[in-house]
């Protein structure tokens, strides 16, 4: 998932949080900090490691809950610091295998609940095996809030005819830059980055990771292919015209992914988002047990399932009705209320 | 997703675990054990509540991780206590909002980073604010472990031939029973939690919670439609004679949770999932917003989709390849690859 936000990372290693929600939520607050410690490092950190005597969280008057996900065991704070408008969060650490053992000597039990074989206990571990990692930032600005604050999604149907009546009118008045992709395309940049190129400019492409992925598991595997041809906006746009691409593709990338990670066609999920984050066509290929931020059905469309609607229909994604998912503040929303559909 | 697990879980409420492993991941082991507690409050518990002094898991000895989750912070541990095989799992608990004022002001913070306006910590909470959910099962058997272990998925694509000469035998010797559905639509069972009812034979169905829903909150919102038809056992049946069926289903079903819940259809994510994990056609309706399990574009069908499918082309699901995961341990797959298939 690149978008508008790619044009942001190399501001990103600067600022930190320039980076869009969906992203710092997905690959967990720990990723992107991890990334950013990485551009940190080479600054001088003064006071890094110390307790901090000036704690800007205990004088911290909460307003409100911006969002929180009992799953992630994270939480979004609005509130003040003094007189200045800040935004805390938290997020509990994932439990580290290397201090495993120590954790389980040195807590102590509270029995809840014993049946059988089966008992479950509140755990309490030393304070430094459970850390809660914790951001600041103060002051914030609105939108600082507005970019925590949880929003709402709807579904939206899409006929062929709202494509291109509503939406087309709205992406084209938008006109997001993909020259970031023509760059990659053109070895402009990320050219090391490049894990395949098929240099054919009709069913070519190129594969490189995307920025989620650290590359040092394959459990969250998370590749994508840019197709050298400029004239497929998404889904929308293929016929069958375009399978000599889409099978061509399919193919070498599995190929490649497999010769390269050793992962089997077998353990990948292979889709295209609709709404994609940008218009230049584009292939999600990840590992099947990632479970990866926009590879729900109400987005995701199976690249077998798109090679099949077009072998037997060349205008199934000319005509058919498609439901994507649209963020409340997302502007493309207020083109289809204003439209009356929905 | 109810499932042959459907029939163990009176069982659940006296046994706790003989809940089936995805479940338990997808609903949090917090909320599973929350409907146990239900249960274990009516029996007498002599030392719950106590600190234990005789703590199973001081004397624990890691054998090895049966699986783990970054994002959840949990961990399922294999070991013994003295010469027993055990079972522990870690969770750590959601950050709670009525301790949050607490636990901000008596934490002790360590600076990480600086960087302008954003700051980052770990912080370190007093045990009692911080605590982690354990589960202890000893002495564990062999099916134990197992179930808790981490399994393999794999990408099956199974061709209208292979449902027929493959999976169709396998589901049919299997015959696993969908007498508890029946009893639902006969009102044996379970008619106090019937949401809506359309009696007809052909198009009807009922609507009623799903056991992963709370209800609570509509965050998580998830119900299921179940079809009064018997002979249709998934997607793999349906043709444009069921339109009727689908489209009756779709209007009713949205209808009411919009009445009963507020939820409009444009919050809603409606779908099949393929394979099912029983086989009577019923249909998922989720909140767009709960991450449900089984929402993945790999096995799930919006029901939006199949209509227009079926509208455009009678035998769509009787031809089409559909891909689907399936579990290492699951045994349809052992027939796929006896099948030469994967």
């Amino acid at each position: 998932m690149r978008s508008v936000r790619h044009a942001q990372r190399f501001i990103f290693f600067l600022v930190f949080p320039a980076v869009n929600l969906d992203w710092l939520i997905s690959s967990g607050l720990i990723m992107a900090e991890r990334e950013n410690d990485g551009a940190a490092a080479k600054r001088p950190k003064t006071d890094a490691g110390e307790l901090s005597s000036d704690s800007p969280v205990s004088d911290f008057k909460i307003t409100r809950i911006l969002r929180e996900c009992a799953r992630e065991k994270n939480i979004f704070i609005h509130g003040k610091v003094k007189d200045q408008d800040a935004v805390v969060i938290l997020e509990k650490a994932p439990i580290r295998k290397d201090t495993l053992s120590e954790l389980l000597k040195s807590s102590q039990l509270q029995l809840e609940m014993k049946n059988d074989v089966y008992s479950t206990y509140q755990l309490q571990a030393p304070a430094h095996l459970n850390e809660i990692k914790t951001t600041v930032i103060c002051p914030a600005t609105e939108k600082h809030v507005k970019k925590y604050l949880h929003q709402e999604v709807f579904l939206v149907e899409e006929s062929g005819e709202d494509y291109r009546t509503v939406t087309l009118p709205y992406i084209s008045s938008q006109s997001f830059s993909v020259q970031w992709v023509h760059n990659i395309l053109e070895k402009k940049a990320e050219a090391d980055r490049i894990v395949f190129e098929d240099p054919d400019p009709l069913t070519g492409f190129v594969l490189l990771p995307d920025f989620k992925w650290d590359k040092k598991q394959i459990q969250d595997l998370y590749l994508i292919a840019i197709v050298h041809r400029r004239d497929v906006k998404s889904l929308r746009d293929l016929t069958s015209e375009h399978l000599p691409l889409l099978t061509n593709l399919r193919s070498k990338g599995e190929d490649t992914i497999q010769r390269q990670y050793g992962v089997p066609p077998s353990k990948l999920r292979v889709y295209f988002h609709y709404q994609p984050s940008y218009h230049h066509l584009h292939v999600h290929f990840t590992s099947l047990e990632y479970n990866a931020p926009g590879c729900g059905v109400e987005r995701a469309h199976l690249l077998s399932d798109v090679i099949q609607n077009l072998q037997a229909d060349s205008s199934y994604y000319h005509n058919r009705s498609l439901a994507f998912p649209l963020r409340a503040d997302d502007g493309l929303l207020l083109k289809f209320k204003e439209a009356g559909k929905l």
